[in-house]
């Protein structure tokens, strides 16, 4: 019933070993995960030995709401948003279909698709139509960085809540430009809407596996039950706790100056930019797949598209250090 | 759907509310986990910073597969066993029903019970029949500390799989008796058999949120795809490899030494041990209610069971000067 697994992660250890190299020394852009991590606070040894108990996800909830600025509702912490969306086929009523705007993040289809449903990747919200009991829009969209407003998204959202259905609005890359978040919006008094907020990618702790999602208390509840108590860690819970109430200006900063960076090297070589986020870089290149190939030569690992064969997305590199050696191996590679 | 959430966790701060302190003052027996955590091995920043790789969940299977002793299975890291309780309705084939032998661990029932499947509480082994598709026993039981043979749960699986229905053998508190844990035994030459393990009571870290699943690849395949990838945080998978791969037999003396001082603290109060585990003692009392009150009233929370007015579940204490104060308590208490 399910389709082949994905190897998703340890990219860079089957890399280096095709192409040499200790996995350690590759330089790893093939994420969109902010490449300087956040200072870790510490952690009372309770949120170690202890299973998580309601208050330490209360301080998480409630250091979220303020976080992601919401009004009407408290956000709920979950294991990374990869747990929700592997519980979505539930929330799609029978008989009806699922869209998903694409191309994007491929767990969304896959997914759904696994569980039987059916899925059109529709590549215009024009083709949202009465038949779809869920809508999947991830914005601003990975790889391609494309946007919606809030206007748009909203008016979106009127017509997938007036047949009952579920418009998921993905804001993984949405920490950078909160102006065009729905994150404020989404609540009870916004039914149908449904927010997913990625924790590790601003913060650079992807490890740590950490989501929210905000939303009616009713949809909440379910993927509460879905997941079943004490889903999300202790330190997880913790860490968001700490960081979600600090001054993030630093990373932001920080966050800007990298992707500068990376920007001006791409551009430097001669590659188009033809979107992105704050967090990476998508180029169009007419022979891509040797671009990237020639990029792993210098153990350089970027993120090709099995269904764009022009495409190439760019993570942001740790330190100028390496934006030189990027600099210099897309200098050898396209000459 | 689904049934009233249960408010797990979080028992000593209701419990603070209703009868005073601060819950870091009270003195929490509520549950079954080594009430002195393990030393926390240094966890490396890329194990926050990344996604959880390949490799990473890699090596802990590996040091599980030691620590379990499983000879023909890889452990599957999962984050909690409660995440696979929660996926345990789609291994039910329609039309069959579910056993759970009881009283036991109350989420068995109530997920599957929210999945709308038929289950039987049932007391006995002899009352499996053809009927389930599955069976779960804890081993030993939670809270009575019943436990199986090897051979007992053996012949009860060669009935269950002979019907391609799936035995469960939950053993969370299996590591102070290995001798009677099926660990070793499963995998894919003994189909029709799922383990599960608790990383966190044993080595007192439940708030990291760490299980694993040992069986059949092909089972192990379908809870890897219900839960989606990356689905356990980096630092886990770091910290149970090296845990695991360490000596624990420290570990095992502090515990059989923490439960002893139990026990001769509830004999030396005149109460009657009825059952346990190497992580609690369940006592049986005319009536517990007002013995689990009295002792509220001094900030000590053990754990009652709506289904028997007459049994308390009591933790382990960190030491000797908690042990002192439950048996003023208890002194206090019964007089």
């Amino acid at each position: 019933m399910t389709a082949p697994r994905i190897a998703h992660g340890g990219g860079i250890a089957a890399a280096a070993a095709r192409f040499g190299g200790r996995p350690e020394d590759w330089l790893d852009l093939s994420t969109g995960i902010n490449p300087i991590p956040a200072i870790l606070p510490d952690v009372d040894i309770a949120a170690w030995h202890r299973l998580p108990d309601r208050q330490r996800q209360d301080a998480a909830r409630l250091a979220a709401a303020q976080y992601y600025s919401t009004a009407n509702a408290l956000p709920l912490p979950v294991p990374g948003t990869q747990s929700v969306i592997q519980l979505l086929p539930r929330f799609v009523a029978a008989g009806r279909r699922a869209a998903v705007l694409s191309p994007t993040y491929g767990e969304y289809a896959r997914v759904l698709e696994n569980a039987g449903l059916p899925v059109d990747r529709i590549t215009d919200l024009d083709a949202v139509s009465d038949a779809y009991g869920l809508v999947v829009v991830v914005n601003p969209n990975n790889p391609d960085g494309r946007l919606f407003s809030r206007a748009t998204l909203l008016d979106l959202h009127a017509r997938v809540a007036r047949t009952g259905g579920l418009l998921v609005v993905d804001e993984a890359f949405g920490d950078m430009g909160p102006e065009t978040c729905l994150s404020p919006l989404a609540g009870d008094e916004t039914p149908g809407l449904l927010v997913f907020r990625s924790f590790g990618k601003f913060f650079g702790l992807a490890g740590l596996r950490l989501g929210f999602v905000i939303g009616e208390t009713a949809v909440l509840d379910r993927i509460e039950d879905g997941l079943g108590p004490w889903a999300v860690s202790g330190p997880a819970l913790t860490i968001a706790t700490k960081l979600m109430t600090s001054d993030t200006s630093a990373i932001r900063l920080s966050i800007d100056a990298r992707k500068a960076s990376l920007d001006v090297t791409l551009s430097g070589a001669g590659l188009e930019i033809v979107g992105g986020t704050g967090l990476f870089s998508l180029v169009d290149h007419a022979d891509a797949g040797t671009l990237h190939e020639g990029l792993c030569r210098h153990h350089i690992l970027v993120r090709p598209f099995d269904y764009n064969p022009r495409w190439l997305r760019f993570g942001l590199a740790p330190d100028s250090v390496a934006d030189a050696r990027l600099a210099a191996a897309l200098t050898d590679v396209i000459g």
